[in-house]
């Protein structure tokens, strides 16, 4: 019979979680106490801040348990937040991580999704130093805190890019909706768990080391990641940097999977790209004399492509996109919003 | 018309709450970066640890909203992770706030919790600084992630207490069980929100200062807040610091609202003091030598009681209760076991 929760209970859980994590995780420098405590603690470096960030995933609403492993599902989860620390510029270090779980869920699940999250914090030297396990027999939810650090006064923000910054961009935005767009319109045992669109939905790439080595470059003046789609995460930057944009719409990337996908949705693939999707690729603004060193920064370590898309203006929290005729149209930066009637 | 969370979306509640926050906040110092980027950070101070602990409530199974006001219930929620810090000896810091809503939420409700975090936090001088909105129409939840601090190789743990060592315990454990039962037992219209118990239940007092104090007078081998029950907390002392524990019935304080209220419910007082009760008290562990230094750092800052109640013991994770007769039995110190049928 499979065990489940309601077999080994909380403790039994917590127990069964600490020896995973010791076993497969890894210890992390400055930890000075751990798991099995009323709170963890660690000793920060000399010189650097601490970052702080949230993010929450509810079944149903953020995932599709019928269409995700678990060891996935842990990483998804994980690599949501390692993608705010590397928008910013920093390093992961220490994550906290609370489920809301059914009594009835299977141990090995929740060790599978352990071994997600621990596949994405073991590459950063980064490991669990705590969380919470809380019963609920509603919509299970995954809700991690992750603590990273940054040199002191490096911290890339979103309220600094300036007029006439060119924009850039990582990988191919809008791979993850149409991932998701796939999955809700497939047949039931339709098995699409290896296309390359719903990979990018279930299990997206984080942009952290890239990030990280953007910011060491000194080149940058603002960093987004695209958790709110692209639109909706340059409207971040136009709203906090008092600024606007200018997008050209035949410089966006669209991937060759991306073009095919959208064919057969029957959708245009610029909206894609545009509008929400849980890409978790980074906007950067620099100076147009720094694109080349953002390019190089990038290139030293790994394949991603970075394009540039456009430019700030000083039309405030105006975004414009430049279609192919030379016309151009103005278009809203509204993005995932959870709680308004568009949103999704 | 009520103005609800579908009215105004997330990205407009973000808004209202970093007003709300703005005005009735405390600035912390050290803050580099606040709500409204992709992480928030901060610049720890020199000579100490980062504390760091999460805390999680589900409507319903945590707390009754016919029972409790949103702002008795941000208050709650604050208050159950400001007891984990102190209960390390540390000061509050930072909160990051993760909230799963139903979009039919009242705004004015959400400003209200916000309001009861804050009451809680601003006397710390400690402040919200981030978190994470997500639509929940399955069971609202408060997940909550507080960040402290201790001065280095100061924290105090659960897994150091030592043969021999007194038992003490602050206020009246026991008392929030008791206003649960009174509350799940009232008609439906019983207005019992005032009974001393029943605000014992919703609106706990944290001893984080009490805490804090009792850590720095040096003279404590062992600390831990009583979130699990005053036998499941012990027993967390007891397998972490491989030892037994004996505790004489007539000393555990009960406090005249609780005999009241055991009498009303028909049980045993001894029975509250000791099982699942949400109370936030500390129970501290110090050599005999001692009691009386932690009695000192106490009563220099508040008025709550602190009682000697037992002894730590060789015999490895065995709790005895010794009666009033002389003779005494094994009991069992499992808590809060939020998956298994026994447990809440």
């Amino acid at each position: 019979m499979t065990e489940i929760l309601a077999d080994i209970g909380e403790f039994g859980l917590i127990d069964r979680i600490h020896e995973l994590l010791q076993k497969e995780g890894v210890q992390t420098p400055g930890l000075t106490l751990g798991i099995g405590d009323d709170t963890a603690s660690f000793l920060p470096h000399a010189g650097y801040e601490v970052l702080v960030t949230c993010d929450c995933m509810v079944e149903g609403r953020h995932y599709l348990p019928q269409h995700i492993t678990p060891l996935d599902l842990g990483r998804r989860a994980m690599v949501l937040n390692i993608s705010d620390i590397g928008a910013v510029g920093g390093k992961p270090l220490y994550a906290l991580v609370s489920l809301g779980l059914r009594s009835d869920t299977p141990i090995s699940d929740v060790e599978a999704m352990y071994r997600g999250f621990v596949a994405e914090l073991n590459p950063f030297e980064a490991s669990i130093i705590g969380g919470n396990l809380t019963k609920s027999e509603g919509r299970p939810f995954i809700d991690i805190t992750l603590i990273g650090e940054v040199e002191y006064g490096k911290t890339v923000r979103r309220s600094t890019a300036k007029v006439g910054d060119a924009i850039l961009v990582t990988g191919y935005p809008g791979q993850s909706a149409a991932g998701l767009q796939l999955l809700l319109q497939a047949q039931p045992n339709a098995d699409l768990l290896s296309h390359p669109l719903v990979r990018a939905y279930n299990i997206p790439s984080h942009r952290a080391w890239e990030g990280r080595a953007i910011a060491q470059s000194g080149c940058v003046t603002a960093m987004i990641d695209t958790s709110d789609g692209f639109l909706g995460d340059l409207g971040h930057i136009c709203k906090e940097s008092a600024v606007g944009a200018e997008l050209i719409q035949e410089k966006l990337p669209i991937s060759e999977a991306l073009r095919q996908g959208a064919q057969k949705l029957g959708q245009d693939p610029y909206d894609l790209v545009l509008k929400d999707s849980d890409d978790y690729e980074l906007i950067i603004t620099c100076s147009p004399d720094h694109v080349d060193q953002i390019y190089s920064a990038v290139v030293a370590l790994s394949d991603v492509p970075v394009t540039e898309v456009g430019r700030i203006t000083d039309m405030a929290r105006q975004i414009k996109l430049i279609l192919r005729d030379g016309t151009w149209s103005e278009i809203s930066p509204a993005g995932w919003d959870h709680f308004t009637e568009s949103g999704g």
